[in-house]
C-alpha cells in the first residue's frame, strides 16, 4: 500500500518509519531539566516503557534522568534510528552533519531560528535541508514540536500536553503544521478520555510536510481516524496523495484549514512560508476527497470522537426520544439545517408508546415526558419500541439535566445500554448534561455522548456523510496524454481569434464566424455565414469590448456590416490609442440559451483549477460560483454543475426547458483536461460567455481569452 | 414605566407584582414528599428564607415540612398573594374559584391535562381562565414549571433544577415557554456561576404569556439581561411591547426561537397551540429590536454570560494575544467571520513589543511566544503595552492548555489581572483550557472566559452589536391615522385596474393607462396616451395573464392594438373558460429601470408585514428579500434595501447607475402603512413589477393584485 517496492517513494517511507517508529532514539542537547526540550523527551520516553535504546548526548554530563549519556553522537555505541537535536540553530548544522556521519536516517530538529526569522534564518535552513538530503537523512522541522507515536512507545517531542502522563493509545492520528495547535489538539482529545495513535508537529517543513506525515499515517494499520492542521502548502501532490491514500483506506480525515478569510490568509502568510492558496479551492479539494473541514476546535473533537466510535448511520432518518417538547422541537430544527430527516414511527409504534405513557408524544420527536427520567423501565420500553421499528437510522436521546442528578442519571444510563445491547447495530448518540467521567461511560458502553443537542445532531451528520462517501465508488484518476508543447507566446495572451481556435481543437465550438481585415471583407463574410450577424473588433489589448463600442450585435444585412466597422475603425483608435486592432470578427448570432462563465486559472497552491458559474451581474454579486482541481471528468462535471444555486436555470425551473447539460459536462472536463495538460503554457482561460443552449443543442464560446505562462 | 397609574396595564401588573413578588404565598396540594410538585416548592421557599408567609393547603395533614397545614385555602388565616395550585387538572377548576373567593389575585397552575391535551383539556382551559378573568385572577400555566424571583426569595417552582440548592441571585431574567428547557437553562447557567434575578415558565399561557412575563422582567429594576425562548405566539403586541420596553430601558434581549425550519414549525405546532407564524418575521422583529437570536443552548449561554459582565466594546477593532501563531490565524478567521477587525498595532508600539521578546510576531495577531507562559513578567507588560496603544477596542488573549497547568495558570491570571487593573475599561477576554473553578475566577475579576477561542469571538462580536445598537436613536413609532374603512369587497380580489387606483392614491403612480371595453375604444386609447403602448387583458380571474396570451408590448400603432384586443377577445375565452373579463388595459410603454417586486401580507402570528426583493427568477432562486413589520419608516425602508445582496444593482454597481432608492423607500414606507391601516381588509398587496427608474425618474407600478379579507 506504501508505494513500489525500491521506489524512492518506497525510500522515504522507510526514513519516515525510522523517524516514528525507531528502535533507538539519541537525544542531542539531553538535559536532565525536564522542563526543557532536551529534557522532557527523554522523560516522556522513559514514562511509556520505551524498549529501544536510549543514548542521551550532552558532552558535560556522565548520565542524564538515569541513563549514561554520550559527549557526542560520533560516540554512541549502537546504532541510531532517530536522533532528536534539542539545541539551538547554530548547533544544529553542525549536528545534522555528525548525523550522518554516524548513519542516521531521521532526525526531529526544534530548534528555532530558521526561515521563520528572515533572511539570515532561510538561508540557514536551506542549507540544513541540503547537508540533509545529501546525505540521506529525513529531517522533521526545524522549529517543531516532534512527534508521537503511541503503539511504538516512541514519544520524541517535548508538548508540555503529555506532562500528566503520556496519553491512551488511541485510533486517532494527527498531523499539525503548527506545534501549539498540536499540543492544543491533543491535550483535549486526553480530556475527553480519547486516545492517540500517532502526532506529528511539522513547524517549518524544510523537509517532510504535512502531507508526506498524512501519507505515512494512512498506511498505518494502527489508526482509523486522521486530523490534519494547516496553514498553507509546501506541496499539493503530497498532501493529494495523502488525501487519496486516506479514501481508498476508508479512512476519514477531518482537516482544519486556518486562513480561510482574507485577513486570515494574510496571517497565515506572515506565520508560515508556505503557499496559501485560494481557500474555496481548498474547499473544492476537501469536497472531492470526502474531507470533513472543521472550523472550529470544538466541532474539530465532536466529529473526532464520533468518528472514534466506528459506527455510520446508513441512511438520513434521525429518531429523536425527548424528556422535554421544547427541546424536541430545537433538535427538530437542527436535523433540518443538517439535511437530516425525522424518521416516521409505524402506527403500531406509536400504538405501543401509547399503551406505555397515554399522553406521550408518540411520533417523532417522541416526547415520552418527564415520567422516563423517574421510571426507567419506561425508558428501556420506549428504546426497544423505537429500535425494533426500524425507522431510524440513528437515535437521539435527549436527557437534558436528569443526567446531572446521580440518582436518574445511573439507573437511565443502565436502561439506555440493556436496550442498545439488543440492537447493537443503532447508532445512539445521547445528549445529557453530566460530570466528564459520566460522558465517557456513555464512551466506553459505545454511544456517543455530547451536552448540546446541536452539537450532537452535527456529529450524526457526519457519520452520516462519511458512511455515504465510504458506499460510493472511488473515481477511477483521469489519465493525461503526454504534453508536447502547444508552442504558445510566452507572457501573452491568446486573442479571441486564437483562443477560439484552441478550444475548437478541444471540442468547444464557437459561432459561424471569420475574421474581416476591413468593412468591405466583413460584408463578404456576413454574406457567406448569413445574416443577422454579430460584429466585433479584435485586439489582444482591449480587455473590455463594449466599452470602446467594439460590439455589435444583430446586423440584417451587409449595408450595416459596413457602416458598423468603418465606424469601429474610426472611433476605436481614439478610446484606445495603444491596442494593436487585428481584425473584426463577423459571426453568426446565437440567439436564446444561457449564459455562462468557464474558465481555468492557477491556483498558487493547488496549480491548475476549472471554475464555472452562470453570467451575469447578479451571480456574480451571489458568488455562486463552483470550482474543482483539474481535470475532472464529465460526471463530476455534472456533479459541479448541479451545486450552484443557480442551477435551476439550466436544469429546467418552471416550465423552462432544460439545456444541454452533456455538453456542458463535457465542456467544462474538456477545458479542464485542456488547463492540467499545459498548466506549464496556459496560465488563464476564460470563456465568457459560454451560452448552453436548450434541449441537446449544445454549448457554444461567445467569446474566450486565454493567458499564456511559458517561461 | 409600568404603564400609566389606574390603566388596566397597572392592573395587570398588580397581579405580575403579587405573583411574582409575593408576600405571601400558599400551596394547594401542599406535600411532605419533597419529590412532588406539592412538596418542592415548600422545601425552596423554606430553603431561600422566603420572608413571608407561607401556607401549605391539604386537607389530610396538619402540618407539612414543619409547617402548619390547613384543609383549605378558604381556611388560611391570613391574606394569600399567590397561590401554587400543585394539583389534577380536575381539581384545579375547584381551586381557582376557592382562590377568587379567598380574594387571591394570582395563581400558578402546575397541572397538566388541558389545552395540551385535546378537545376536551381545551374546554377545561377555557372554563378556567373565563373564571380566573372574572374573578380578577392572573394565571401563571397551566401547563408549567412555576417562576421563582431571587430578589424577593419567592421560589414558585417544583423544577428538579433547584434540587442541589437555589440559585445565586443574578441579573439574567428568564421567560420560556417550556418547563423542560427552561430548567435545564437554570441549571447551564449554575453551571457556569452566572446568577438569576427572574424565571418564568408560562406553559400553555391561558392568561400570561412569554411576551407579558417579559414586559414584567424588563420593567424590573434588578436585572439587566433578559432571554426568552419562544416556541409560538398567543399574543404579538404583548411581545413587541416587551422587546419595545427593553430596548427603551437599554435592556439586552437573547431569544431562542424554535421552530426555525419547516419540520421544525411542525413539531411547534404540534407542541403548543399557538400561532408559528413566518420564521423570518421573526427574524425581522428580532432584528428590528436588537435582538440576539440564539439558534444553539451553547451560544444563547455564552452571550448571556458575556453580557453578564455589562462592558461593550465601542468600536470593532480587536487585539489577539496568542502563544501560538496558528491558533493568531485562526482567531483572525474568526473575527473576519464576524465582521470584526484586527486592531493596527502603532510602530512605537510594536518596537516595545520587539524588545520585550526580540522574536515575537509584533503586529496583530501579536504572537509573543511560548515565553509568556514561563515569563509572566512579560506577558504582563504585553498587556500594558497592548492596552496603552489605545489600537483594540476589546483584546483576546490566548492561553489554551497553559491554563491547565496549575503552576503556569495561577501567576498568569495574576498578572492578566494586575494589567487589566491599569485599564479597567478594557474588555478584556481569555481563551483558555482551564477547570471551572479558575474559569469563574476568571470572571469574578471582570474578565470573560471561554475555552474555544471562536465562541470568545462570537461573544465579543455580540457585545459589540449591543453597545453599537445602545448608542442608536430609537426610531419614533409611525402614527397610523384612524382607520376609516376603505370599503373593499370581502374574501376577494381587487382586479389591476382597481388595486393601481388605490396604489396611486396612496402615492405609488402607474403607467398612463387607460381601461377599454373592446378593440376600437383600446385603439382610441392608445392614440391619447401615445405610442409605443402595452395592452392587458383585465380580469380578476386570471393569475397569470401571459399564460393566456393576455399581454402583448411594444404596439406601435392603433392597427396593431384594434388586432391584438380582438386576438385576445377571440382566443382568452377558450384558455380561461371561466374568466370574467373585464376589458382592455392600454398603457404607456415603461422602458429602462429595475423589476422589483414590492408586497404585504398578514403574518399568522405578526399581522401586516412588509416584502421586498429584486424580481426575477435568479432573485427568487437565491430567496434575496427583506421583510418588516408594518409600518416602516422610510428611514427604515431604505436600510431594509441595503440589507439585499443584489442591492447594488439599484445602488450602483460597475458603472450602472444609481436607481431612485428615495422613490422606492417611499413606496416601500407607503404601502406597508396602507396595509397596517387596513389590516382588517387587505390581506396581501403584491405589485409585481415595480419599476424602479435611473437618477430621480420614481417607481411604476406595472401590475399589481389585492387580495381583500374583510369579514
Amino acid at each position: 500500500m506504501n508505494g513500489i517496492a525500491g521506489s524512492p517513494e518506497e525510500a522515504a517511507h522507510i526514513g519516515l518509519d525510522r523517524l516514528f517508529a525507531p528502535r533507538s532514539v539519541a537525544i542531542v542537547g539531553a538535559s536532565s531539566d525536564r522542563r526543557r526540550f532536551g529534557g522532557r523527551p527523554i522523560q516522556y520516553l522513559i514514562e511509556s516503557g520505551f524498549e529501544g535504546d536510549i543514548y542521551p548526548v550532552n558532552p558535560n554530563r556522565e548520565e542524564i534522568q538515569g541513563i549514561k549519556a554520550w559527549p557526542s553522537i560520533l560516540d554512541v555505541p549502537g546504532p541510531v534510528d532517530c536522533a532528536l537535536l534539542a539545541i539551538d540553530a547554530d548547533a544544529t548544522q553542525q549536528a545534522v552533519e555528525d548525523c550522518i556521519t554516524r548513519g542516521v536516517k531521521a532526525a526531529i530538529c526544534y530548534g528555532a531560528g530558521f526561515a521563520e526569522t528572515g533572511a539570515e534564518g532561510e538561508a540557514r535552513q536551506a542549507r540544513l535541508v541540503e547537508t540533509a538530503r545529501a546525505g540521506g537523512l529525513r529531517l522533521l522541522g526545524p522549529n517543531c514540536m516532534g512527534a508521537l507515536n503511541a503503539p511504538a512507545r516512541f514519544y520524541g517531542t517535548f508538548a508540555s500536553a503529555l506532562e500528566d502522563g503520556v496519553p491512551l493509545p488511541g485510533r486517532i492520528a494527527i498531523a499539525s503544521q503548527s506545534g501549539g495547535y498540536g499540543g492544543y489538539l491533543l491535550r483535549h482529545l486526553f480530556l475527553r478520555g480519547l486516545g492517540v495513535a500517532q502526532w506529528v508537529t511539522t513547524g517549518n517543513e524544510a523537509d517532510i510536510d504535512v502531507g508526506e506525515a498524512l501519507h505515512w499515517m494512512a498506511g498505518q494499520d494502527n489508526n482509523d481516524v486522521l486530523i490534519a492542521y494547516i496553514e498553507g502548502l509546501h506541496s499539493k501532490d503530497r498532501l493529494i496523495a495523502a488525501l487519496d491514500l486516506a479514501r481508498q483506506r476508508r479512512k476519514p480525515v477531518i482537516v482544519m484549514k486556518v486562513g480561510r478569510t482574507e485577513a486570515g490568509a494574510v496571517a497565515a502568510a506572515s506565520h508560515t512560508a508556505s503557499l496559501t492558496g485560494q481557500d474555496n479551492v481548498y474547499d473544492a479539494v476537501f469536497e472531492e476527497y470526502g474531507v470533513y473541514r472543521a472550523r472550529t476546535t470544538d466541532e474539530l473533537l465532536d466529529v473526532a470522537s464520533a468518528l472514534a466510535q466506528g459506527r455510520f448511520p446508513r441512511g438520513p432518518r434521525i429518531g429523536v426520544i425527548s424528556i422535554s417538547g421544547g427541546v424536541g422541537v430545537q433538535i427538530t430544527d437542527f436535523i433540518s439545517d443538517e439535511g437530516l430527516q425525522l424518521g416516521e414511527v409505524p402506527e403500531h409504534t406509536q400504538l405501543a408508546l401509547r399503551e406505555l405513557v397515554p399522553n406521550c408524544s408518540p411520533r417523532n420527536p417522541i416526547d415520552m415526558t418527564g415520567l422516563v427520567t423517574t421510571d426507567h423501565g419506561i425508558m428501556e420500553k420506549t428504546l426497544d419500541a423505537a429500535f425494533q421499528s426500524g425507522a431510524f437510522d440513528a437515535t437521539l436521546i435527549f436527557l437534558g439535566i436528569t443526567g446531572a442528578a446521580p440518582s436518574m442519571a445511573r439507573p437511565l444510563q443502565d436502561a439506555i445500554e440493556r436496550a442498545h445491547a439488543r440492537h447493537p447495530d443503532q447508532l445512539v448518540v445521547v445528549s445529557v448534561t453530566c460530570p466528564p467521567e459520566m460522558m465517557q461511560e456513555y464512551a466506553a458502553k459505545g454511544m456517543l455522548p455530547f451536552e448540546d443537542p446541536s452539537r450532537a445532531v452535527k456529529a450524526i451528520s457526519a457519520l452520516y456523510r462519511f458512511g455515504q462517501q465510504f458506499e460510493a465508488d472511488i473515481p477511477a484518476p483521469i489519465g493525461l496524454a503526454p504534453a508536447c508543447p502547444l508552442g504558445l507566446p510566452p507572457q501573452g495572451k491568446l486573442n479571441e481569434f486564437g483562443a477560439k481556435a484552441l478550444l475548437a481543437s478541444h471540442g468547444i465550438r464557437s459561432p459561424r464566424e471569420k475574421l474581416a481585415t476591413d468593412a468591405a471583407q466583413a460584408a463578404e463574410f456576413a454574406a457567406e455565414i448569413g445574416f443577422p450577424v454579430a460584429v466585433k473588433v479584435v485586439s489582444a489589448d482591449i480587455l473590455h469590448k463594449t466599452e470602446v463600442g467594439g460590439v455589435v450585435l444583430g446586423l440584417s444585412d451587409a449595408e450595416q456590416v459596413r457602416e458598423s466597422v468603418t465606424r469601429m475603425a474610426q472611433a476605436i483608435p481614439g478610446l484606445a490609442p495603444h491596442a494593436h486592432l487585428e481584425g473584426y470578427l463577423v459571426s453568426e448570432m446565437v440567439t436564446g440559451g444561457v449564459e455562462c462563465i468557464l474558465g481555468t486559472s492557477l491556483d498558487e497552491a493547488f496549480g491548475p483549477v476549472v471554475t464555472f458559474g452562470l453570467g451575469g451581474t447578479l451571480v456574480e454579486l451571489f458568488k455562486d460560483t463552483v470550482c474543482a482541481l483539474a481535470p475532472v471528468s464529465e460526471e463530476r462535471a455534472t456533479a459541479l454543475i448541479a451545486k450552484l444555486r443557480s442551477a435551476p436555470l439550466l436544469t429546467g425551473y418552471r416550465g423552462a426547458p432544460r439545456h444541454d447539460i452533456e455538453a456542458l459536462s463535457r465542456a467544462i472536463s474538456s477545458i479542464s483536461i485542456l488547463a492540467a495538460q499545459y498548466a506549464g503554457e496556459i496560465e488563464t482561460i476564460e470563456i465568457n460567455p459560454l451560452v448552453v443552449l436548450p434541449g441537446n443543442g449544445g454549448v457554444i464560446a461567445l467569446d474566450a481569452v486565454i493567458e499564456t505562462n511559458t517561461n
